[in-house]
């Protein structure tokens, strides 16, 4: 099946790199809204457009996987890019996730392509296991907890603080939490109890450290809500240390069955990633494939992870996932 | 949806157990191959009907959850009964599943049903997660881990050892295995490694205790290749601490993305049973509903956990699902 990659930033690097792990897949194209002149791939022979001029390249591409953002890129783009292509995103404003699912369902069916939003990892393999475990244990709790990871949207909120020239944040989560949960005690967790952050924040020369502090830890809704540790240290030690995206988590479910709820039950599922933007790829190409599937059996619309059979995902056929896998 | 139950052990008791937890089920009758007056059920107003009369009731039911054994029942049952109604069993002999899936596919094709074979936790949702993990990290390695739980198999091989009153075994996964692959060591573990095996043995009076200890562990297939530890103790401590019947386990899959598979990750899912009957009903009961659907939806053969979008198992509208659990 021919990839095309709409957007060239991490995840589409990610994509690309993905490709080559998958070997019923080829990269076709890539589109960017810089000038394609500027662009260099890691990948021999594979052509360069301006986004601009995407539809005409609809014939070359089964399922074009979009990786701009979920503020402003993909609310436009996955609509408009159904018209033409199959296309699959990693849309992950939980909030808007309906709205966004119905644009792209009516562009999608008007079309006759297939479209799945909200692919990744949350939303994705944690949504998918939110609900095989809430279907399993329907009497129960859920818990989902993040990290240790790098949030780009705290890192860039420490990046705004008067006196900061660059910074990382991770999010912990609390072992202590974690082992509560784990233990089926079914604790009620504050946002304070759930994760703690930790900043690494290269200061200006001559800054005020104590106030750059300050300001982070009472930043409201980004860090006031939470314990958080700062340590100041230096540009090359910040690049030494610092510059990889890694990120992972972990969700629950503590159920009980029985006649009487006397036997308790707990669901794990975790991930630690060295690469948050390369995982968020690889699980969009398994769901590429599901895409170009449905696709040829005729589906079109709008589908999310909880409406593909898994088998989809895989390039073995139903015999060899029975005696292989099942 | 209405359910009937056929065999009523520990299964069978687990899904009528269930089903009460599920507002969208009722269950209707229970089939036994036992005298039907002998069969006391825990719910009220629901009929016990001889095995052999299953076929008489084949409107009254939409799902008919198979509760026998997989190594003569099921076999037998399965196809046979996929004849009359909607079904789906918890056949669990890795082996033999394609010719299983092939017999009741064909049985549940002649007659236009819906079957599901092999659903639970294993084969079910470690079946589930091997796969997603797979098509997602399609570079690397997977692990396998059971226990704590009691192991039925083990604990009927210690019975039969000359000596033994009674007795139960539990598998138990080193913990030291289980850290090196949840750090991505990628470690090649022999069966000694993986798991452990801990009896707890009820000795027939003035038996020689150190022969059955020897028995026991060198049993070839069920002990030899383990490390095993033997207790003795007696039928009222057995009774008090080892009647329940938990179990769990790990699947682990890592594996590496980027240009030069330089980013490592890892995937795990857990689960930590206080009763291994119930949970595998619960588990059925889920994929009952989506057997149901399916059928109406005008599917007939047989499917496999694999073959089914996670949203048929909730009874939340699609709706629903993405604005909660996306």
């Amino acid at each position: 099946m021919r990839i095309g990659i709409y957007g060239y930033g991490n995840l589409g690097r990610g994509v690309e790199a993905a490709v080559r792990q998958n070997d019923d897949m080829e990269l076709v194209a890539v589109f960017t809204r810089r000038n394609p002149a500027d662009v260099k791939l890691q990948t021999e022979g594979v052509k360069v457009y301006a986004a601009s001029e995407a539809a005409r390249h609809a014939d070359e591409i089964d399922v074009l996987v979009l990786c701009g953002g979920s503020a402003t890129d993909l609310p436009e783009q996955t609509p408009e890019l159904a018209k033409y292509f199959n296309v699959i995103d990693s849309f992950d404003t939980h909030a808007r996730i309906p709205e966004h699912f119905a644009n792209v369902d009516k562009a999608a069916k008007e079309s006759g392509h297939t479209a799945l939003i909200s692919c990744g990892w949350d939303p994705g393999m944690f949504s998918l296991n939110r609900l095989y475990a809430n279907a399993v244990l329907p009497q129960g709790n859920d818990y989902t907890f993040w990290g240790k990871g790098v949030s780009q949207g705290h890192s860039d909120a420490i990046r705004r603080v008067k006196g900061v020239k660059n910074g990382k944040q991770y999010t912990i989560p609390v072992e202590a939490a974690l082992e509560s949960v784990r233990n089926g005690e079914n604790p009620e967790l504050t946002t304070r109890q759930k994760h703690t952050r930790e900043c690494f924040v290269v200061a200006e020369e001559g800054a005020d450290l104590a106030q750059i502090e300050k300001d982070i830890k009472e930043m409201p809704n980004y860090f006031s809500d939470y314990d958080t540790t700062v340590h100041f240290i230096s540009e090359e030690e910040l690049q030494a240390n610092h510059s990889g995206i890694p990120h992972g988590g972990f969700v629950f479910r503590t159920g009980v069955t029985g006649f009487n709820g006397e036997h308790k039950h707990v669901i794990e599922y975790s991930l630690k990633l060295d690469s948050n933007p390369e995982f968020t790829s690889s699980v969009i190409l398994a769901y590429a494939r599901a895409v170009n599937r449905l696709h040829q059996e005729g589906a079109n619309g709008c589908k999310t992870v909880f409406d593909v059979a898994p088998a989809y995902l895989s390039p073995l056929s139903g015999e060899e996932l029975r005696a292989h896998m099942l």
